[in-house]
């Protein structure tokens, strides 16, 4: 399983506050700790909003310099604005870059599917259109087929992309679990060559003990074929869990599992 | 997930000398313990092997007894003989019965078989035959479509077998934890009425944080079909995980989850 680092996303209050002081070393340090943790990618998001006084634009051309000068580790540039990502790319000096993220709505997968084929990207693209998550698995698979379709176009490749089942809690629809492991099955199905991926809390909104509820997702859609999660790296539990899901799915061996249960990297 | 109480079984040390002194408060407070904790049957084994120095037909017909005057929880009667099974039937009370187990090997089939069809019992009936445990899921199926061949003559229906796909250490052969995943989608397949039960603990054979690999298992397990497990109901955070689960994959709501959070029975 790819992990890909959540912490430096300016919708996380600290995180916000740091980008506004412009704080090197407190990104620095919330980048270093997640690459040492293990995170394959580090995604960066500077966009806190309209109320948080800042340019979007300038903030994430800083905060792809503050990060980059402290890991080698790989950036998902990650925003809602074609414009800010292409500021991020421009300041970005390292070999792979992930682009967060597209959807079927017209104008963002053409903006932002057009600034992936350029750079030779891979692109996270969202299971959903112009109306919002899909309840069904049918219309995110439809969803993603549209977005296939336009990217081909653009001269993307399968290869090149990584969708995302989208996840909504089981507390509000309990099949809401099912419809996100079958979205990826069909997913994996569809295009054998393309990548899934996926943040996981949604699916524990509003209910107790939610770290519990995330890891145990983890496992079921490890098995029904995610390749790679956005998570915290830091959360050691988490991390044991996607160890043990590599090693029952075969991505990884029992050796590896003991190797990474002797460096105390396994919590039961 | 229906869950099958394990720990009444000799080959357990203190099991095996509270049976061979007749303790019926040992094993009746096991029994209660294991009811409360959730168990939906309780299995029952008196057989501890050439050495226990005891009638393992004479066990089992005071052990059913001690066990259902301390519980009204189902039983399960756990022997490699037919005798002892019948032995235990004999002396039991309760509507519902599971007989553990069968495999495709003729005599114990026939022998056992016969004896779930007089007694209208469900059956656990193990994916094997004369020559051990299959490494493929496709022999795995073939020793199930043996086994359900022969219980169908006998005027058993797939309603009354729960297969059970076997479990192979990882540590030995790293594809074994989706050889078991697939039987057990290969057998919902072929017989969706049948159910599939399993226990878990081979998985991890060899490798340090066990429970932590079991649970882990068990997840995705429950997502490709697992009906029931064969389990230690006084593990907490085992039968934790078995709530998410079952909210995850439908067969509970979020509303049994908070239920069971309420009453502590949720371990993160």
């Amino acid at each position: 399983m790819l992990v890909i680092g959540e912490r430096i996303n300016a919708s996380n209050r600290s995180v916000g506050e740091a980008i506004a002081r412009r704080d090197s070393e407190f990104v620095a340090n919330l980048a270093r700790a997640q690459a040492v943790a293990g995170a394959n990618f580090i995604d960066v998001n500077a966009g806190a909003g309209k109320g948080s006084g800042y340019s979007e634009t300038a903030a994430i051309e800083w905060l792809v310099e503050a990060v980059q000068t402290a890991t080698d580790t790989p950036l998902v540039i990650d925003s809602e604005s074609p414009d800010v990502i292409e500021a991020g790319i421009r300041k970005y000096r390292g070999e792979k870059l992930m682009i967060n993220s597209v959807t079927a709505e017209k104008s963002r997968l053409e903006a932002i599917g057009s600034l992936a084929a350029r750079h030779q990207a891979w692109l996270v693209a969202l299971a959903m259109g112009e109306e919002g998550i899909p309840a069904t698995a049918e219309k995110r698979l439809a969803a993603c087929e549209m977005i296939m379709a336009h990217l081909t176009q653009l001269g993307m490749s399968a290869e090149q992309v990584f969708f995302d089942p989208l996840v909504l809690p089981v507390s509000v629809d309990s099949s809401q679990g099912l419809v996100t492991l079958k979205t990826i099955e069909q997913i994996k199905s569809r295009y054998p060559a393309a990548r899934t991926v996926m943040g996981l809390s949604n699916i524990s909104f509003g209910l107790p003990e939610r770290k519990l509820i995330n890891r145990n997702f983890l496992l079921m859609a490890a098995y029904a074929g995610l390749d790679a999660a956005i998570l915290d790296p830091l959360d050691a539990r988490m991390m044991s869990v996607i160890k043990v899901a590599d090693m029952l799915t075969t991505k990884d061996t029992s050796r590896g599992y003991l190797r990474a249960h002797r460096k105390g990297a396994i919590v039961g």
